[in-house]
C-alpha cells in the first residue's frame, strides 16, 4: 500500500478485529492481523497471518512487520509485550497499561492508589481468610466474559475453588441497582473522549443487552462515570479505547472491571455514534485526532446473539429483515455453540421500549426461542 | 463458513467491492471476490481470488465456487455472462439487464420503447449524418466515468472521433439546469426501494460532489425521478442496485445514463442512510428483504477525492480530523494518479452550506490545493 499509512498490526482475529476491518479499510490503513486459526471471524474476511501469539518468536516475527501493534484481546503474555517494547516496538496500549486488564490484583491495587471506589478486596490463598459469605472469588488472571468469576456461598465452595486456583481475589458482593459501562479513548497526545454511559443487562454473567445512554441516569452520576473513566485513562496512560464496567449503587459508582480494547458494551457505537469504538481505537493507537462521539439518535439498543439450537443464522434474515427494515445485524460467522456470543443486533431511534422489543425479538427469533 | 449463508461472488475488486466488505462481513455473508490484480482496492482487505474475467474459463472457474454472482463493474463481456446463465449460474443482475449498462444504443432503444424521456439520439457511422452542432458522441460500449463521451463542435472533430470508433451514438446536447441521480434497488421478489434523489456536481465530466436530497427539488420532480427509476427497474427486471443519472431541465427529467451496481452518486448512503447502497445490493442479489432507505440526517454531502500532487493521503488526516471530528473519510488505498478517483469524504447534518464547505475543504486539503 503506497498511501502513507503506517503498518498497523492487530493481535487477535475474533469479532472485535473483524468489526475493525470496516473503519481500517475506510481510512486506507495498512493493516495486518495475527489470527490463531484460519476460521477466526476476521480471518474469513481479511488475509490474516496465522500464528501463535504465545510463542515469542512468532509474535516478534509479526511485530517486525508492523509500525504499531495493538490487541483485540488481553491474552498475550505481559512478559512477551515487555520484551517487544524493550526491542523497540511501538505497542499500544503499553504492557504497563494492559497489565491492569490482565491481572485483577494489580488493577485493584492500582485503582486503590488513586482513591477510586471499588468493592472491598483482598488476595487469599485459604478459605479461612474469607470474612463473610456470600463473597466473590476471582482468578487473578485469565478470566473474561464471566469466566474466572465465582459467586461463593460457603467455605466448602471456597475450598474447592482455591484447590483449583491456588489463590484468588476475594471481593465484597456489591448489592447494586444496575450495571453500567463507559467507553473512553485516549491518544498518545493525551486527547481523550468518552461515549454516552451505557446500561448493560447481564444474564448468567454474560451481557445480553445494552442501552445507550443509560436510562434515568442523572447528570451527576453520568459525570461521575466520565470522571472515573478519564481518571483511569490518565493514571494508566491508556492508548486506545477502554471499557470501564461499573456497579451503580444508588448513584454511587463502583468499579467492576476494565477492558483495554473495543468492548461488547460499545458495539452500539457502530450505528449509534458518529465514530465507532473500532474507528476510535484505530485513531487513538495511530495518534490521529479522535472522532466525534456524538449520538446518531436518541437511543441505541444492542442485544447479543447467543448460540442456540440452530446453526443457521442466515435463514432467519428472511423473516427478520421483512419485519424490521431498520434492524442492523452483525453475524460474527463463528461456529454456533450454545451460549457462545455469535453476533449482535442493534436498533437506534427515539422509542426506547419499541427498540428493546425489536432487538429482543430479533435475537430470540434467530436463536430459535420464538417462532415469529 | 458454516452459518447457512449462500456463497456470493463479486466480479471486480475496486473501491465498490471494497466498500461492500463491511456489510458483507456484518451479515456474515460467505463472500468471494474475483480481483484483476492483488493491488486492487478490495484485494488489500480481502483474500480475493486473482483472475481474468475476460477469460471465460477463469470466469467459469470462479462462478463454479459461488451460488450467486454479481458485479462491481460493467466490463464482463455480455456473451460470457449469457454462457454462465446457460450453464445454470445465478447471475444478478442478469445478462439481459446488464446489457442496458454495457451498450448505450441498446439502452436508448429499450427506454424509448417504454416512452421514457431521453435526449434525441441516433446511431451514426459518418459525420455527415450529424444534423446540428454542437452534439454529443458516445462510444456504444466500453465508456464510463466520462470516458467514451465527447462534446463535438464541428464536422472535423466528429470525423476524427468516428475514424477512431467506427460508429457512435449521436445525442442531442441537453441544456440542463443541473444533474440528478437516483439509486433504486430491486430484488427477485420484486421488492423495490429508492433513496432520496441526489444532485451531482460535475467538473470536466467527472462527478466531484453530491448533495442528498437534491436541494430545492419540488415534490412532483422528486416523484418523477422515483417513477423513472422504478419503471426502468421493472422494465429491465433489475436485480441489485442501479443508479439512474438524469438531466433536470426546468423540472422535466431526461435520462442520461444508468449503472447497474453501487454508484458514486450513492456513496453518501454509507453514513447518510439506514441501509447503504452496498448493503442493499447484497440484500437484493441474495433475495433478502430490502433495508430501510430513510435518511440519518437532513443532508448528506459527499465530495470525491481526485488524485493531486501528493501521494500521501494519510498525513493530511492529522489536520483534517482535528479540524472536523465529524468528517468521514473513505480512502480507496489506490495508487495516486492526477484526476483519478482515490477516495471520498462525507459529512451529514442540518446545515447544508457548512457541510459543503467542510467536504470541499477536506478534498482540497488532501489533494494539496489548499494549505489549511
Amino acid at each position: 500500500m503506497a498511501n502513507g499509512s503506517p503498518k498497523l498490526g492487530i493481535i487477535g482475529a475474533g469479532q472485535l478485529a473483524q468489526m475493525s476491518l470496516a473503519p481500517a479499510a475506510a481510512l486506507g490503513i495498512d493493516l495486518k492481523i495475527l489470527a490463531a486459526t484460519p476460521s477466526d471471524s476476521a480471518a474469513q474476511y481479511f488475509p490474516t497471518i496465522v500464528g501463535d501469539f504465545r510463542d515469542f518468536e512468532q509474535l516478534k516475527e509479526f511485530a517486525d512487520q508492523c509500525d504499531v501493534i495493538t490487541f483485540e484481546h488481553e491474552l498475550v503474555p505481559n512478559g512477551h509485550i515487555r520484551r517487544l517494547e524493550e526491542l523497540g516496538a511501538t505497542v499500544r496500549p503499553s504492557s504497563r497499561a494492559l497489565h491492569h486488564a490482565q491481572d485483577k490484583l494489580h488493577m485493584r491495587k492500582s485503582f486503590s492508589e488513586i482513591g477510586l471506589a471499588q468493592p472491598a478486596w483482598k488476595l487469599i490463598r485459604d478459605a479461612s481468610e474469607i470474612d463473610n459469605f456470600p463473597t466473590i472469588l476471582k482468578a487473578v488472571s485469565g478470566g473474561y466474559d464471566g469466566r474466572g468469576v465465582r459467586y461463593i456461598n460457603s467455605i466448602v465452595e471456597a475450598e474447592a475453588v482455591l484447590a483449583d486456583w491456588g489463590q484468588a481475589l476475594c471481593e465484597e458482593v456489591i448489592d447494586f441497582d444496575r450495571e453500567l459501562a463507559i467507553m473512553v479513548a485516549r491518544s498518545p497526545h493525551n486527547q481523550v473522549s468518552t461515549w454516552a454511559t451505557t446500561e448493560t443487562v447481564q444474564q448468567d454473567g454474560i451481557c445480553i443487552e445494552t442501552i445507550a445512554p443509560a436510562p434515568n441516569l442523572d447528570e451527576s452520576t453520568a459525570f461521575q462515570a466520565q470522571q472515573i473513566a478519564l481518571a483511569i485513562a490518565e493514571h494508566i496512560k491508556l492508548v486506545g479505547v477502554m471499557a470501564v464496567e461499573l456497579f451503580d449503587v444508588g448513584g454511587k459508582l463502583v468499579i467492576n472491571e476494565v477492558a483495554l480494547r473495543p468492548h461488547n458494551s460499545g458495539h452500539w457505537t457502530i450505528e449509534g455514534s458518529v465514530t465507532s469504538q473500532f474507528e476510535q481505537h484505530i485513531r487513538a493507537v495511530l495518534d490521529l485526532p479522535l472522532g466525534s462521539t456524538a449520538l446518531n439518535a436518541e437511543w441505541a439498543v444492542m442485544a447479543n446473539l447467543l448460540g442456540g439450537q440452530s446453526s443457521d443464522l442466515y435463514r432467519p434474515y428472511l423473516h427478520l429483515f421483512a419485519r424490521d427494515p431498520n434492524l442492523k445485524v452483525h453475524n460474527y460467522a463463528k461456529e454456533v455453540r450454545p451460549g457462545r456470543k455469535i453476533g449482535h443486533v442493534t436498533a437506534i431511534g427515539d422509542d426506547l421500549l419499541a427498540l428493546r422489543d425489536r432487538v429482543k425479538h430479533a435475537v430470540d427469533y434467530i436463536s430459535g426461542a420464538v417462532e415469529e
